[in-house]
């Protein structure tokens, strides 16, 4: 089997997770939309669709974590990297048609009662991030920073719920703009 | 037919979305849930699962909706009616081993994009909550008090994402207690 099959898969994973979730994603779909045969998942992975699923949503995990570096550490301040990462992300639904929002977020609320095996690689994206996100506030003492990156994910996978429902970004950004402002009131402290 | 079929069709429906999301919910299990036959299903939904789905959601989210005054209403002030909302959640999450969080969420993030009836369903029950929520605030101008609403709204959804992934209520809590301050902040200006 060609190694590149296993990435194609992956990725093809990845993509139908983000877009419709697991439940709704069948083994059938994966190998259709990678174009492998059927047997090269079982091949690279032999726990099937679980297997797959929990390795996706870690390789989609580490891909959006860049992004927090991206943006933060152009912007010129923490509380202005608050809101270019809203902004950013609120351009980007509106962009997709709504449509790409958090790659992992629907798994999460699907599976973390069924899946353990989903419900770790999950765990494991989002500790990933706050590890990722608190580095970006050293102005402050580390549980602050900690405590703050938490509630700005919160903020986050809250604000594309309510969007992707109404078909607007405005809960997206008021929920970015609170986040923002209370780094503000962190850091004057 | 009698009408308390009906009843039962919803009340199975809303649960099973509530657990496992749209995707996952077949209309032979929401019947078996609901000791129905099938044929009543589409006799009292012809819209099929569809139909019966935006009606759940909506009699879920007009019974969660009554949770707002339910809290806000005995707090002795608004801060502590944020802190005691999001400490009620975070306690009934705990208390169903981290299954029964949002009973719209799920099906929120996973059909915006698939099923218009169904996104306009969601989309109806957050306007709601948004509502409820909001005339809690009456110390500040309408505005704030729809901003307010929003962020404690997203706060709560985020923090049921990153709440049943990590099996703790920290996030739901941390999420909580920012919404908490911002409410200060304002009712203080």
């Amino acid at each position: 089997m060609p190694a590149d099959t296993r990435d194609r898969l992956l990725d093809a994973g990845a993509e139908l997770l983000r877009r419709q979730g697991y439940s709704a994603t069948g083994v059938k779909q994966i190998v259709d939309e990678a174009r492998a045969p059927v047997a090269s998942l079982y091949h690279f992975f032999p726990g099937g669709k679980e297997q797959l699923g929990a390795e996706a949503i870690c390789k989609s995990g580490a891909m959006y974590e860049l992004l927090i570096p991206a943006i933060f550490d152009v912007a010129p301040d923490p509380v202005t990297g608050v809101r270019m990462f809203f902004a950013g992300a609120a351009e980007h639904l509106e962009q997709t048609g709504y449509e790409d929002a958090c790659p992992i977020a629907t798994v999460a609320l699907e599976v973390s009662s069924r899946s353990e095996v989903m419900r770790q690689a999950c765990e494991g994206v989002f500790q990933s991030w706050i590890s990722a996100g608190l580095a970006r506030f050293p102005q402050v003492e580390a549980r602050t920073a900690r405590e703050l990156t938490i509630a700005m994910l919160c903020a986050l996978e809250g604000g594309f719920v309510l969007a992707r429902a109404q078909r607007s970004t405005e809960p997206l950004l008021i929920a970015g703009e609170l986040v923002a402002r209370a780094v503000e009131a962190a850091l004057a402290d």
